[in-house]
C-alpha cells in the first residue's frame, strides 16, 4: 500500500510500505476513507534531523474494517469506525478511568511496526478498545466531522474538561488553530458565558466566533494580557485553554487567568520548565491538561456531531489526494490551510 | 506592648512597640494569648539582608477581642478567636469563593501598619471577616489545638482538598515538618486509605503514624521516588501534597505521582521555575495548591478539633515566653524543635 513518510524536516514522501495484516488475535485492519495532518505533525516538519528509517505519519483516520483477528468482538469487516490518536486496550486500569493514553497496552501510530494514519490502510492493534464504530455509512457527509473525534476535537474537549469549564465561566481560548478552534466549540458545549478567543488569523478567528467565541483578541504577550484583563474587569477569566504548546502561550495563560483559576494545555510543550513560582503560588493557579485520552470522549462527543448541533469538520479548509500529502504539509506549514484533510 | 521584630537573617528581637488601637470602624483590637513560629519564618531567618525598618513578625494566633470599631457587628469584647494568617473582608467576590487569600481588601500581618502575630496584642482589621469566634474560654486546653486553624492545619488541608484527596485514595505527603503532618491529618480526614509519609526525622514521622500515615519513606530524591513505587506496584500514588517548598521536593512529587495524578504544593515556593514539560505532559499531570486561604476552612476543621478527633496542637513541641522567643526561631531552625508555641 501507499503511506506517509517523512525523512527530514520539509521531505515528506509517499512510498509503497508492506500491507498490513493480523498480527496478534486483537488486530484489525483498517482501510482507511479519512485522515489528516495535525498540528504536532508540523514539529518534525520544522526539526526532524535527515534520517534513513523514516517516519510513519499520521495518527487521525477513520475508514472500513477489512479483516478481524480472531478475538475481535465488537467489530466485523465491513464497520465503519474512528481511531483515537493512541491506541489501548480499554481494559486496564487506567483506561477505565479514562486515561486511555496511559494504557498499560497502548502505543501510538506509527512506531514499533503499527502503521501511521496518512496511508491507505492500517493494522489497529487492541481493535475492540481501540476503535469506535460509526452509525453511518462510507458515502456519508459527516465523514469530516466525525474524523475529529481522533484528535482534535477531543483535544478540545480535553482541555475544557480538564479545566474544569461549567455553565456561566468565562474561558480564555489561547491559539486560533484547529485545536483551539475545537476548544471553543468545547468550551461552549459545558455551558462557558463568555470565550475569549486570542488568535490574529481574521479567517480563523472568525470561524471561532461561528463556533461560540464571544469576544477576539488579537494581540500578544503582554498587550494581549491587558486587553483580556481590560474584558473581564481587571480580573482575567476562570479557565484558560492553551493550545500552541509554546512557553509564550503559556506564560500568556498565566497572565490571563483569574486568581483561583486553571490554565489546562493542551499543546504539546516544546519546553521544559514552567515559569510558575512564589506569584502564581500566591494566586492559587492550576495547571493541568496534557495528551488527550480522545478514546474517553469519543462516543460522549458524538451524538453532538450526528445531530448537527456541533460542526467541528469546519476546521478542515483544503483536502488534498494521499499522492499531494507533501503539500498539504507545506501548506500547513505555511498557514495557507488550517487543517488540511487526505483523502486516499 | 512588646512585639517580635526580625533585624537581619538571625536577629529577631522583642521590642517595645506602640500599642495597637482602632484605625478603622471594622478593627478589633485582640489580646494575644497564642501564637507560634511558622516554617515559613525561618525562609527570612536564614536569608533577610541587615535592615533599619524590622519586619513585624507572626502571622498565626488566637486571643480575647478588646475592643471593636463602631461597625464590627458579630464580634464583641471577651469573645476569644483565631485569626487565621491574612485577613480579609470575607464579603468581596473571592472571598465568597473561599479564595480568600486574593481578598481585594485583604492583606498580611506585620506590614503596612497592621501589627504581626508574635506579639502581645494585635490590631484586626476587617474584624467581623477575619475574626472566628471560638467556642471555649481562655483557659480551654484546646487552645494550642485551635491555633493551628490559623495556618498549619488549614495549609495542610488545603493541600488535601486541592488536589482533590477522597475516599480511598492513596495519597504521598512530601515533607515530615509541621504542615505535612497537617497534610496527613487531612488526608486522613477526607477519607486516603494509603497515605505514604516522606520525611526522615524519626520523632516526627512517628507523630505521623499516630496522625495517619500508613508507611514512611525516609529516603530522598531518586532513592525515595523508587521506594514510593515500589509500596505501590510501581505506579506512583494519584495524590502528592508538596508540603516543602523547594525545587527538589517538587520534583520528588513528579517522580511519585501516579499517571493522572494531582500534585498539590503548599510549601511556599523557593524557586521560579518548575521542571514541567513533555514528559509529565504525556502523563496528564496536574499542579495545583497554592497559598492557603485558611479562613475558608475554619468553621470546616473546627468541629473536629473541638470533638477531639484530631489533635493537630500535637505538633507543638516546645513553648517559650514571648520575651524568649529568639530562642524559638533557633530552635526550629537547628530542628531542635518541630514548631514552636509561644505565651506572650
Amino acid at each position: 500500500m501507499r503511506a506517509t513518510l517523512m525523512y527530514a524536516a520539509g521531505d515528506v514522501r509517499v512510498e509503497d510500505v508492506a500491507d498490513p495484516t493480523i498480527h496478534q488475535p486483537t488486530d484489525a485492519v483498517v482501510r482507511v476513507l479519512l485522515s489528516c495532518v495535525c498540528g504536532s505533525d508540523l514539529w518534525p516538519y520544522k526539526s526532524l534531523p535527515p534520517t534513513d528509517t523514516p517516519r510513519h505519519m499520521g495518527h487521525e483516520f477513520l475508514g472500513v474494517v477489512e479483516e478481524t483477528g480472531s478475538e475481535v468482538r465488537t467489530l466485523k469487516a465491513g464497520d465503519v469506525v474512528v481511531a483515537p490518536f493512541t491506541y489501548s486496550d480499554n481494559t486496564c486500569e487506567y483506561c477505565l478511568e479514562g486515561l486511555q493514553t496511559s494504557c498499560v497496552h497502548g502505543g501510538q501510530w506509527g512506531v514499533r511496526g503499527v502503521d501511521g494514519g496518512q496511508g491507505q490502510a492500517a493494522r489497529v492493534p487492541y481493535a475492540d478498545g481501540t476503535l469506535v464504530k460509526l452509525p453511518v455509512g462510507e458515502e456519508s457527509a459527516l465523514l469530516p466531522d466525525l474524523l475529529t473525534l481522533s484528535d482534535v476535537l477531543c483535544t478540545g474537549y480535553h482541555a475544557a474538561r480538564t479545566a474544569g469549564v461549567g455553565k456561566g465561566d468565562s474561558v480564555t481560548v489561547i491559539g486560533d488553530g484547529a485545536v483551539g478552534l475545537s476548544a471553543v466549540i468545547s468550551a461552549r458545549l459545558l455551558g462557558a458565558e463568555r470565550i475569549v478567543l486570542m488568535g490574529r488569523h481574521r479567517t480563523r478567528t472568525d470561524l471561532g466566533r461561528d463556533f461560540g467565541a464571544t469576544d477576539v483578541v488579537a494581540e500578544r504577550g503582554e498587550e494581549g494580557v491587558a486587553r483580556v484583563r481590560e474584558l473581564t474587569g481587571g480580573q482575567g477569566t476562570h479557565r484558560v485553554l492553551e493550545c500552541v504548546g509554546l512557553k509564550e502561550s503559556v506564560v500568556q495563560g498565566f497572565g490571563v487567568v483569574r486568581d483561583g483559576g486553571t490554565i489546562s494545555r493542551v499543546g504539546a510543550p516544546q519546553f521544559t520548565d514552567v515559569p510558575f513560582g512564589f506569584r502564581d503560588f500566591l494566586r492559587n493557579i492550576t495547571l493541568t491538561g496534557g495528551v488527550a485520552p480522545a478514546r474517553a470522549y469519543i462516543e460522549e462527543l458524538m451524538p453532538h456531531v450526528l445531530d448537527g448541533s456541533i460542526r467541528p469538520g469546519r476546521v478542515f479548509d483544503r483536502t488534498v489526494g494521499l499522492e499531494d500529502v507533501a503539500d498539504g504539509y507545506r501548506a500547513m506549514n505555511d498557514r495557507e490551510a488550517l487543517k488540511v484533510l487526505i483523502r486516499p
